[in-house]
């Protein structure tokens, strides 16, 4: 029985998670690796919802502490119900965001605490962390630019989360507590530049994937 | 300006929290005093959805442990937008349960841990504990029969919830873990027997609540 791996994907929106969660997807299903996609919040029925509340209903005027807390009901019903079991499976998941994000957003950005949401996250996760976590740096300036131009590219977006219409500032605060968080964690939390072109930076996540892989050999 | 006091109403589905919260707002009303009638989840716009999600959702099977941390966003969102206000202006603030249900529920009687929940309540409560807690005491046998006197009469409840379908051992567990804090917290949790007439019961809820009242003189 291989031994399942949990990795997760973090840096601002616009960053190219999503992209270059796509490529590595297309890679894992080209080595015949079993996996699963999902991410915070939303991975669940539950995370549906409360995604919905967090973001869709910006006339709930949620206290930091109040959306510190959906969070991790997010993330604790996301864990017991579909992470874990994947990882007893053997299965490698991949989650785009996972709690590293809460720490930046809620704990830092938005002043509940670092080490508080770093508490509940732990609560909620049952001690479970992250196997790999890829961070993809970029100057949240030429995050707007980037989003911008991809609003401008494909007329409006589905989903226009609160987050997006936080200034500069908050988005600096959120990449330093990322860079510290990498800067705490080496072994774990990899800094990938972002500002490269698409294909350097799917190389370079390839490779971290693929050490991460070999440090299990019963998966590949 | 006189000091707000935070009054909570705890017991089984069916001990007659309600009937008595009634009779006590009608007391309050004919004194002029100035309070505000609330509850647990659902006191604010989020608690609503919250407690749609909790209660009218069975679909979602939540975990024990998202469920307790549905619980406190529900709390962190009541404590700062209205809760705590409200004591600041010198109001009277009266909830239907708060922080010592979720201990009984998601803690003992789900298994989350009673220490481990009452950290989480403090942290959404940003410290702050009931000025009084009035138990309706009641064997859960009693409440079954109340219940089911009631649905009986009324036709269908409006919202059954989940609890509701708890066996009698699950409703043992609460009244033990409630009669525990209250043991704990002699001065703070009145045990009320709820097994006398109405009249006597809301008799007792009164002197303790003129008590409550009388340590802080200005406000009567």
């Amino acid at each position: 029985m291989s031994k399942g791996r949990l990795i997760s994907f973090e840096g601002l929106d616009g960053a190219g998670k999503t992209t270059q969660m796509d490529l590595l997807e297309r890679w894992l299903r080209a080595r015949q690796l079993s996996y699963i996609r999902t991410r915070e919040p939303g991975g669940t029925p539950l995370g549906i919802e409360i995604r919905r509340l967090l973001f869709q209903q910006p006339e709930l005027a949620l206290t930091p502490l109040a959306e510190a807390f959906l969070f991790q009901a997010d993330r604790a019903q996301h864990f017991e119900t579909l992470i874990l079991p994947a990882l007893a499976e053997g299965k490698l998941v991949v989650t785009d965001r996972c709690f590293d994000s809460s720490i930046a957003y809620q704990g830092a950005a938005r002043g509940v605490g670092t080490a508080r949401v770093e508490q509940l996250s732990l609560i909620a996760t049952q001690g479970h962390v992250p196997d790999l976590t890829i961070f993809l740096d970029l100057d949240p300036q030429q995050v707007q630019q980037r989003t911008d131009l991809a609003q401008d590219q494909s007329g409006k977006r589905d989903e226009v989360s609160r987050f997006d219409r936080e200034s500069v500032v908050f988005h600096q605060r959120l990449r330093e507590t990322f860079l510290c968080l990498a800067q705490t964690h080496p072994e774990r939390i990899k800094i990938v530049q972002a500002t490269r072109s698409i294909t350097e930076v799917q190389q370079e996540i390839i490779l971290l994937v693929e050490q991460l892989l070999m440090k299990d050999s019963k998966i590949v």
